[in-house]
């Protein structure tokens, strides 16, 4: 990867910054939401939406009609942002306070995938992923569901990563104060499925199993 | 709160928006993090970053020198997205999933926070915010702390919630079949706190306590 535009890099840590496509690919793998920014008129509007990375793109779907899948996929530039939040991290002083995350920064402009044979499959992705092994458990998708969507792919070319991890930075100063330090782990956990009306008497599949 | 603009209204599902203060203000108190992006030259950024409610407007923090808070200073127009994941909306169909939300969208310009006690207190409503009950505890913070940090408040008046809740709505033709549908609840929880090297010898205090 070519070293990143000046706007993509941090200027008060940069420390923090990471740019191997090993990092990136692993923080967007584990996100499940992104929030897509994007411009008219040079006012900004923006929208979180779930994604699916597949090699050196990322994906994204939405209604043929909705508002801003018609904006965004006349190609105009958009600002992709992916936060995975580890822990807080809690100093001696309010100022040393901070979060442990891993962000990635996307750059990139919409192409729309026209191919229906690609198109299906970036539906298969996504689906994978937000519910690992159920694209071939689930009622097979029809040609018309793939016309009705909207499947658009973002570069990875302008991507970045940000990552802080471990315990709080206190001044040098504040170290020997008897005052508590360190992080609280924060963890998003899937639970138990809960069965709607229609599912009384379906056994649950072993993909949706916890821990399956 | 007046009607919001037409470019509020989600077009596709008019009966997930929801524009009541008290439903807004809800989902901004639970929500630690949240997406602000910002337009230069029509090009959009956005950055995720920490922020707390008070009263009728929200306030972010950050260091005096970053770019992306000299750049909103200015009170350049801003959109501002906060999303809380309930759950994974688990069809019988790829076309039926969905995911059950509650997010807020926010048009706003930044108002820099000027007066020091002012902005000393929205330094505390953050820091409470994020580890309620820390603020008394921790170093008291110093003038030049203050200084060297840039306090941004938003106006509330352009906010707007959509929230999804409840079971897939499968199409009627695909109710009959057997194949589970449901939801996979998703929950954010604080996991105990681990203690830095400083703070071995230190008892935890009350506040930072799981179920305190």
């Amino acid at each position: 990867m070519e070293k990143p535009p000046s706007h993509l890099i941090p200027s008060r840590s940069p420390k923090r910054a990471h740019y191997d496509q090993e990092t990136i690919n692993a923080i967007l793998d584990e996100a499940l939401f992104c929030t897509i920014s994007y411009s008219v008129d040079n006012r900004p509007y923006s929208i979180p939406t779930s994604f699916v990375r597949y090699e050196d793109k990322i994906y994204i779907h939405g209604s043929v009609g909705s508002h801003f899948i018609r904006e965004i996929e006349k190609g105009i530039p958009v600002c992709i942002t992916v936060m995975l939040t580890d822990a807080l991290v809690v100093a001696k002083s309010a100022f040393s306070h901070s979060v442990n995350y891993r962000s990635v920064v996307i750059f990139a402009h919409a192409e729309k995938v026209e191919d229906m044979a690609r198109k299906t499959e970036s539906f298969e992705w996504l689906t994978n992923k937000i519910v690992p092994g159920s694209w071939e458990y689930l009622r097979p998708i029809k040609e018309n569901e793939v016309r009705k969507t909207t499947s658009l792919a973002f570069s990875l070319n302008e991507a970045s990563a940000k990552i802080r991890t471990g315990m709080p930075n206190d001044e040098e100063e504040d170290k020997p104060l008897q005052i508590w330090s360190g992080i609280i782990p924060l963890a998003t956990q899937r639970q138990a499925p809960v069965a709607d009306d229609l599912s009384q008497e379906i056994a649950l599949p072993e993909h949706l199993k916890l821990n399956s």
